[in-house]
């Protein structure tokens, strides 16, 4: 029945397949519109976002919601999901299944109504809790809260640059596992886009990476609807889409009738899974409004279609206009069959993998491992550790040892830089670049990516590799800590999607010298202790899906390190690998930092620990990374003055926050002031700390240490200040209550 | 004998020149090299950048700096500045000057050896101190710090979306001043770019958008010397750039001999500068190594010129290897030439305007105030107020009134949006767009620029317009608060620069309701509260240039505003337009808010004050914006139980904390905790309150007022806290120290 149903050719059926999604979704924004709340999103593109402006602007007094993409790529959705797609909606998390990106999230309603007539866990009742309190159907798409969403967008360009890491990751995972007869990765990813995420430059960099990879396994749909929020894409956007794409080395193919031409958009995604050696784009022609009256004209730009005109689209679709959430037997039936399929194709794999896991033990331990999410039994010994013999060393030069150890000991750690490798430290000396082998400058088996000077376009190929599945690959990929905040979009997306990605962010302060205010970071490390990565659970309650081994989130925010020695550096990487859901920054000094005495991996694994004690304290100094050798400095030269200094290491915020409360408050406990001295801005630090010494401007170009006596970060100007607030604080006499001691959580 | 000199021949003279522009940058590099410090930035790209990863390589055992940008685009430079542009060393704050900007920033060594051989204020001992503290020769350049730097680049791609908007104020300010035979306004801007810059998506965005808006008087020279500092560029960046740009609607010129095709050049200049209805890109192909022994061969990619070598190189340029900083006679005299000229042709435009002031006064007028800096006369009228008994309005909206206002008092005022007017409300009812003609949709004169989906690129494009100079142009721009962090790296070369922007962020929290986490700023606003806008005065104490007008710095801080109603809004705008080189950030709501009993313009100028007070109170409410009211409403329970409440607004953290100590403490006095609200992060509040609620995961999506409640930022839920915070205070006995009694400043 399956083949016969679901074969390349179209009728009648699905027509009405089509017509049902495109009902659905008509009628997911009248379900939201009646509760008051609005259909889309205000950062939508297409015909559903003229509706929403208009919404706006008639200050909320439409009553219909009106499905702009979903009615625009239908056909696409349809095509795709029936006749192209491997997925096993039963099994979601299959790891050969083919990967879907809606990059143009706001389009999420299209994706929901297909998730549920696909037999996923999305209910017609999901579907009428859409964009409400805690539903499983939030405004944009989540990966976690909804079975079937690969990863959260939204956010324009990200998921574009999301599907290029889910490529990459097929791409080297067959390369790695793959044998002769036994393709057991060989997955395809698709995509569909908008104008929105094409404006975006995060989604030019992405492009030209992908063209530059040759990544054929790549195949995205673009609704070339000449419609933005703001009107017309004349106003803005008039480049030359195909040109831009071809001059990235993508196959680009024009589908002229995306509205109803079922054969055409097939024929050219099965065009598209020919071209192995290029990316593809199909720029889809579809007509704003399709269905209405006024399809095609200004008149549907800028105006929701009337309620009459509602009607007569449901009734020309052979709908009643009066039901709602009407699924037909033929779509049904449709639907009901790719499911079928789907189950079929992964026992097939499973059935391949069988044979494969006997003929290629070690491989098929291996991939089991991944799936299973755990890392390598005792990777963990390739941790070094430090005592204060050792010699200096700059963090970013324990991280470059780090990695060459772990890239043995967890074969999916893959490493790269925004073109900074030797001042990042990110390539081990035998590493093999992730390349296609006909450039001869690698192949895709390489574990070393080459993203160019593309940090936000990094930083989302990074989630999409996170993407792909538990433990197959691990990214960690080098930039300047100050050019971390050009990916910040992309960053918050890994916090909020639960992706374990490590962005090794070296020249870490004014430590790096002569390059000056415009490349030393100030405000950046606030910005990211201020990022959460959270609502750690909420997904669970929300998604009956079993996700279990995505689910068990063991961290519960990204994690910002910033060790101040080898030991520490250890513990940054410890915990980074081995918090599966978190995203971790790992700041790294460019200038060599002293082997601590009092410092261990397992203390700095609490992200904060007293590395000096003192009975009946004086002060507590407080500090991290490249400072805390200053305040060790100080203490000596305020001890020397007869008082009693406790020194504290905090290079993780995240991590302490989340021990005891009688663990935190023996760190810092009452009865004396603490001092905190980072070579960053202060804010923050209030959370800790009585008095800051910091910097509040920014920096300056010359040598480092002379940067570093020019704001103060000297262990003599610590110690001056510091006396200052303990003489302060004396005479004051006030009781001294520990800043942790809260009443509030 | 200018003319002669300086006509479109080249002779020896000129190769001489150029040698000269080669040999100082080899002394620039010799010198900061024999100083311990580095010549070029690691982040830095071409010959050079190879360079520096060796040094880095030998662990700075190098004693050589090497020229690599100098040397790759010193022909480029001499002609352009020689021969082309306009511009005058002795009045480098002329208004129709040609603008020039260095995108590729660490190149910066060929921009200090030019503004020396033009005779701005950079001596020989300026030269010296490159890269050194304090000196007016940084690691990148600075505008404000050295003369007739324009722009401050080095964050790859941010110069050029800068000289897009330099371009864009050209156009606005020639199409609404110009008239027949008064050429007021007819300057270029010129760009130098490399391939760092080309790999940014900032530039992808910027240059759509370029060529969207037919910029005829923007013109980019592409070092494409096919070396980034990962290698050659054929590890990451293959993309065909000339088609390209001719797809963004550029003229793209090809000049193959970059080392040394002076007419080549010359000549492609002149055709861009014909080309007057699309932006011009010449990409100009150089020889790596150009000079060296071996130039073009992959050695010379990766090792730094051997010490033989480089004195061949300056022997063969007929210099004396063994003299450092030397500038022939014939050089001299040219670049004397360069600046007669460039006098005269200041003289004749000064001339011009002369008449122009005589036969159109009042155009003359508005354009001296401009020059001077000056608001025109009045404009604060513009700004309304309110009492408690005018209608809850969306702040949004307020901004929306208000910018209309000040649309007809400050013709200066230019807004926009990254493709969401209709949400952000930034379009006043008859703006007109600023277009080109051709496509029928506004013209030059237009202030309302659709920028599209581009907030990184209309970031540094804002930047652009405000560094024209002081009040041609005021860049307002709209776009969601969270989408600020996709502009991240151009918001912090605002706050850098010294730059009157003005982002106008609505949409402003958990209270956009059903967009959800993806949408909803948590993180936002600590980080641009954590980002300094300094080194006040340092740059007058730097330079020694009359620059009064540019320095005259009267804030020194970015500034990020919530404001908590109407009059707050209008606080925000003034301070906003007063702060001449501050940048604003503007969060705005999406929901209504009540006009609050106690706001008033003044108070809230000052960043932060009291809206209720109370004797021997038992507590301090703080919060901004949205959560005011509800606070308000806390404050009201709280004083129904018997509680003695304070109420402080503080929409302006920045400002506040400019205000004297004594202000400040008497709007958090001593005695009683301090409680802050606000809807986002709690990181950063500590230093104001004792006690804090806030958001330290992500959002929902759902309903507003649902989402407020799941979070518990309500007036029952906030008293409720608040309460057993009152009462674990008193039961523990010790006085309460404000968090504002600092010891240390």
């Amino acid at each position: 029945m399956s083949s016969d149903l679901l074969g390349s050719k179209f009728t009648d059926d699905d027509t009405t397949a089509v017509n049902t999604i495109r009902t659905l979704a008509l009628d997911l924004g009248r379900s939201s519109a009646r509760d008051g709340t609005l259909f889309g999103s205000p950062r939508c593109y297409g015909q559903q976002g003229r509706f929403i402006n208009r919404i706006r602007i008639h200050m909320y007094t439409a009553n219909s919601g009106h499905p702009g993409a979903p009615m625009g790529m239908a056909v696409a959705a349809h095509v795709l999901f029936s006749r192209v797609m491997n997925l096993n909606p039963k099994n979601p998390h299959w790891v050969n299944r083919d990967r879907f990106v809606l990059s143009n999230g706001h389009a999420c309603a299209l994706q929901y109504v297909l998730l549920h007539l696909l037999g996923y866990k999305v209910t017609i009742d999901d579907l009428k809790s859409f964009r409400q309190l805690d539903s499983i159907t939030p405004g944009h798409p989540e990966v976690g809260v909804t079975e079937g969403i690969e990863v959260t967008t939204g956010p324009l360009g990200q998921g574009f640059a999301n599907a290029v890491g889910l490529a990459i990751a097929q791409a080297h995972l067959g390369a790695t596992f793959n044998k002769d007869g036994f393709p057991i990765f060989d997955n395809y990813t698709y995509m569909f886009t908008g104008d929105g995420c094409l404006m975006e430059g995060i989604s030019s960099e992405a492009a030209s990476l992908a063209g530059h990879l040759k990544l054929g396994n790549l195949i995205a749909v673009y609704d070339d609807n000449h419609i933005s929020i703001d009107g017309d894409t004349a106003i803005a956007f008039t480049e030359n889409v195909a040109k831009r794409f071809e001059s990235y080395d993508w196959q680009v193919l024009i589908v002229s009738n995306g509205d109803d031409g079922f054969t055409d958009i097939f024929e050219a995604i099965e065009a598209a899974k020919k071209e192995t050696s290029k990316p593809t784009l199909i720029q889809m022609k579809t007509t704003i409004g399709y269905g209405s009256k006024d399809q095609g004209t200004h008149s549907v730009h800028g105006n929701p279609l009337k309620k009459d005109d509602t009607i007569n689209i449901k009734q020309e679709f052979g709908f009643n206009p009066e039901e709602f959430f009407a699924v037909p037997e033929a779509t049904k039936k449709i639907y009901g069959a790719v499911g079928e399929k789907g189950a079929k194709t992964e026992a097939a794999w499973q059935k391949m993998f069988d044979e494969y896991s006997s003929k290629y033990p070690e491989e098929a331990a291996d991939i089991k491992r991944r799936i299973a999410g755990k890392l390598p039994d005792g990777w963990e010994k390739a941790l070094p550790t430090f005592t204060p013999s050792d010699a200096a060393v700059a963090s970013r030069k324990l991280s470059e040892t780090l990695l060459g150890k772990l890239s043995v000991a967890i074969p999916e750690l893959m490493s790269g830089s925004a073109d900074l490798t030797p001042s990042n430290l990110t390539r081990w000396s035998n590493a093999v670049d992730f390349q296609p082998k006909e450039n001869g400058l690698g192949d895709f088996s390489g574990r070393y990516l080459r993203y160019g000077v593309r940090e936000h376009g990094m930083g989302a190929i990074m989630n999409g590799l996170a993407a792909f599945g538990p433990n197959f690959i691990i990214p960690a990929a080098g930039t300047f800590l100050n050019f971390v905040s050009y990916a910040a979009g992309a960053v918050r997306l890994a916090a909020l999607s639960h992706l374990r990605v490590i962005w090794v962010a070296t020249h870490d302060s004014i430590g790096l010298g002569e390059d000056g205010p415009t490349h030393q970071p100030i405000e950046t490390v606030a910005h990211f202790r201020a990022l959460p990565n959270c609502n750690v659970g909420l997904p669970l309650l929300r998604t009956q899906c079993d996700q279990d081994h995505v689910l068990t989130i063991n961290r519960s925010f990204i994690q910002v390190w910033r060790p101040a020695d080898g030991n520490e550096t250890s513990a940054a990487y410890y915990m980074a690998l081995t918090s599966t859901h978190t995203p971790s920054i790992i700041a790294l000094s460019r200038q060599n930092l002293p082997q601590l005495e009092g410092s261990s991996l397992e203390k700095a694994n609490k992200g904060g620990y007293v590395l000096h004690d003192a009975a009946d304290a004086d002060l507590t100094l407080v500090s991290t990374g490249s400072e805390v050798s200053i305040i060790v400095e100080a203490a000596k030269a305020l001890e020397k003055k007869g008082l009693k200094v406790r020194v504290v290491s905090l290079p993780c915020w995240e991590i302490f926050d989340q021990q005891s409360k009688d663990y935190r408050l023996s760190v810092f406990p009452d009865g004396a002031p603490v001092v905190s001295v980072e070579a960053y801005t202060t804010l923050g630090w209030s959370k800790y700390a009585h008095e800051s010494i910091g910097i509040n401007t920014f920096g300056a170009s010359g040598p480092y240490l002379k940067v570093y006596e020019k704001f103060g970060i000297t262990g003599e100007n610590v110690a001056a200040k510091s006396q200052q607030v303990v003489d302060a604080y004396k005479k004051a006499g006030h009781f001294v209550v520990s800043p942790l001691n809260k009443v509030l959580l």
